[in-house]
């Protein structure tokens, strides 16, 4: 559990931008969490909590993903794994498809960086409908690895991405819900 | 100076890959970087002291300059301050165009998160041509802020970006040079 004045405080640096990218939107901006170092530290170490002992790996997704991310993986000591929008890995990589609201995007990971067995965390700033998260989760499982975790900044309620997770069979953390 | 066993480490680390995005280019894969945590903390190490006491703020290019942009930025605990590629970002922004090969792109930063006069650090994971990071040091001094350092984990040096970001009268380290 998130400590109540660190969920206040985040409430209050993270902007609310109404009808962003799209009318009626309210687009939630944290990149303020950025200029503030303790503050991000303290998030560091709330999301770090959840998952010491219980990963052996963790995958961010970009780009927001990797602000966290790379640091839950450095201060639990396992190695992080970047999971990337399609055409900017070499190959040989892993891809994903998923359906976006038109048309499909794609996630890709490097090959052999994910090794058979290992228990993932997979991280991301912002957990929506679960359409990003459930294709990398997927990934995990085609290269054999157990997906084990997720955690995020913030989840937005109304869109149920938690639902669409359960089939992983994964404990699920976020900070802040909307 | 970066510590020889350092560049060594990384050199090892490092992949090359031939002919990727094209024929005849060498890409260098630096993900495998991520996978050992020590080896990080290594890097961040170097970056930071590089940077400690001379810069009051960290900004980083999207998106891979957000893996090592963030951990110098918190190390000196300073804010880090997040260049993103256009049309990501909500509005009020910052923007800068400059040319690509075929075309030309843009790169944006929320306004007032720089203040004016701060001593910048901006930071990528490679110089190439140098086209990003110069548009990257406009974007700041179109803000009153001061382009003080470079830092880069690679520069390409058959590329000359060093060359053009001579024009700014800042310090320029970079780990490896190819």
């Amino acid at each position: 559990m998130t400590k109540p004045d660190l969920v206040q405080k985040l409430e209050k640096t993270i902007q609310n931008i109404p009808d962003f990218p799209q009318p009626g939107i309210q687009f939630k901006d944290i990149t303020p969490i950025f200029l503030d170092p303790k503050l991000y530290e303290e998030v560091i170490k709330d999301l770090a909590d959840f998952s010491r002992g219980k990963i052996d790996a963790v995958c961010g997704i970009e780009s927001r993903g990797y602000l966290f991310g790379i640091a839950i993986a450095v201060a639990l000591e396992v190695p992080f794994i970047l999971i990337r929008k399609a055409g900017k890995l070499p190959p040989p990589f892993v891809g994903e498809k998923y359906d976006l609201e038109y048309g499909t995007a794609e996630i890709e990971m490097r090959t052999g960086q994910l090794k058979p067995g290992q228990r993932v965390l997979i991280h991301d700033d912002l957990l929506a409908t679960g359409g990003t998260t459930e294709a990398a989760a997927k990934l995990i499982e085609k290269q054999g690895g157990e997906v084990a975790q997720f955690s995020f900044l913030i989840a937005l309620k109304d869109l149920h991405g938690t639902e669409r997770l359960k089939q992983f069979d994964a404990e699920v953390h976020q900070i802040l819900e909307y």
